[in-house]
């Protein structure tokens, strides 16, 4: 009755999902299988790390996250899993699981060698199959992370979701751009109350006032509210920032 | 065991339907979550009233339905829950349980206040997250609908799905425009062979014969039909009413 | 907890598979439903048919395999069960399931005419739900297949996957090209190793040399590569073959 999420760039138009499903039910024909999402663009490593961090920790302890996003699949890039103090993570070691690892307590990671944990034969093209889905499987039914293969000291890391303050101002970027083209920045809130005086700029514009909800402001008004993940995010009511404002990741934000 | 729908316009693109299946089996591990989908337009109260009214009776009894179309998130709109005689649902009161609350035997409408059952901290931008998932859980495990909060006298309604009869001629309208092109009017069917010797008008114009499926045409022509939601309904045979007829949601149909 | 597979074009944006799911869900409660695809092109049988090939055998035996793909609803067509030494399979009988069953050693074919088994009232326009879905659902519950109806000698079948050898040169055809834009072949590969030598021609053109993996080549170079399906694929490394060299279903392809 473990849980096993899947987080992918696989799309929902070819059967590559179900086929994981497929090899996961065969080894834990009780496993709880959650979709988090399987479009993430193809193989942005980015996205798929922040929708990781969005979601893990919503699930029970014990719950197995796979995040199969894997441009370099078929080569020398290293699949790992990974330990921590609350839950397991499976995935090609690119970058994919750092933003969540920043956030947990790690106790073992171990490159996943062992082939008596992957599917036989073994393709080149299709490791979600092949080896992400079966360890997962294995994982939920409770074998031991060493038994996948060698201790590693750490995974692949991409450069942190950073902001900076400065007196009153704090600097930051754009870090997803959501389905309702809400950009999510990469400026944490702790008490939301403290940023109700600022305004968020973009390019040395103001854009938005910082107010407690879409609500806040009339439809197609632009507002920057304390977002569900965390951090500030820029939205329209009822409308896409992204498009009224031609928004992209990696753009910066300043509030103050 | 029990087993939890959801109906939303979230998409599937982020992580945010996953993150409500993750708050409901943290509160509910062995629910069963069935998507019904999350691609409804986004803000289109009676698009997702009309998709519960065409599902919820399919599932068995004890079936909590959850139903997140929230344009006013945050705002004064309130929570509600609604306990009839075979079902549980779940939503903001904005009218998406409009159309299917027409139907059952209503026990006990309760606004969704109690902070007990809402996650923490609770946000204003995911109540889907932070109010419906774990209302639904907590209700799929058996608490009191009345435990959630002040006892309400009724929901918002939507004007309700209407037709009109004059002698042997059937007004209505286009309620619902689905994948396939078809068009899904207002014009309920009781005995199918009634309207076998009729035909359906648009603008005044006739369209097309009706008949009793799809293949009593030849492909690419016009027929309506007995639907399966218990509405006649407009199509055109491997191909798309919707695009060939130009039809849209709101229009008059005549059927004589 | 039988495992039911679903493989339909219903798209995700309505009601419709979400209601089937219900419709199992009454019938065999424990019921695990696994989605392989909603997303097959409208009334493509071939691509359908493909979609289960490439993924029912990764199910444990006993697992129920529902397609809906069936532009000939309500109409002549016959609704058919077949069981097999490992697997169940539940579709119009249409050709969508017979990719799968060349290679599946059948035990029996029944139609499905026992209205026992269908929901009442059955319409027209939804056989997913008023008979593949109750079906699929008495199937996991463990009836015998016979029940359903009158035993069949044999189910439509659609020209088979062919590819023809000539020497060292193999001739075959693109069957369906998948989500990342790659282009899979007919022509299957038992050792991947013997193809490395070659290279792989559309239109008397060379495209791409034989190689493991996708990594083997630069970013936006054109590969060929054992595919996860068994059948050899044509790629371009992070882009799509299928717009880089306008591929299309049904294209011949060489390999020498």
């Amino acid at each position: 009755m473990g849980i096993i999420t899947l987080t992918t760039d696989f799309g929902t138009n070819d059967w590559f999902v179900g086929t994981m499903k497929g090899v996961i039910l065969r080894i834990s024909p009780t496993a709880q299988i959650v979709d988090i999402t399987h479009n993430i663009p193809f193989a942005d490593i980015r996205a798929a790390a922040f929708s990781l961090l969005s979601s893990y920790h919503y699930f029970p302890a014990g719950t197995v996250n796979v995040v199969v996003v894997d441009p370099g699949v078929g080569s020398i890039r290293r699949p790992v899993a990974v330990k921590t103090q609350n839950y397991f993570f499976v995935a090609p070691d690119n970058g994919v699981l750092s933003y969540a690892l920043e956030r947990e307590k790690i106790i073992e990671i171990r490159e996943i060698a062992n082939p008596e944990y992957h599917l036989k034969p073994l393709g080149n093209t299709f490791h979600g199959r092949d080896i992400f889905a079966p360890v997962s499987a294995h994982l939920s039914n409770g074998i031991a992370v060493e038994k996948l293969g060698p201790k590693l000291n750490d995974i692949v890391r991409l450069a942190p979701i950073e902001h900076h303050k400065k007196g009153k101002t704090i600097e930051g970027s754009i870090v997803y751009i959501d389905r309702f083209g809400n950009a999510i920045t990469s400026i944490p809130f702790g008490d939301p109350d403290e940023f109700l005086e600022k305004k968020i700029y973009i390019r040395g514009k103001q854009i938005a006032p910082v107010l407690r909800c879409y609500a806040d402001v009339k439809k197609g008004e632009p507002v920057a509210v304390p977002g569900s993940t965390g951090f500030m995010e820029i939205a329209v009511r009822e409308a896409s920032a992204h498009r009224k404002f031609k928004l992209k990741v990696g753009m910066k934000v300043i509030i103050k």
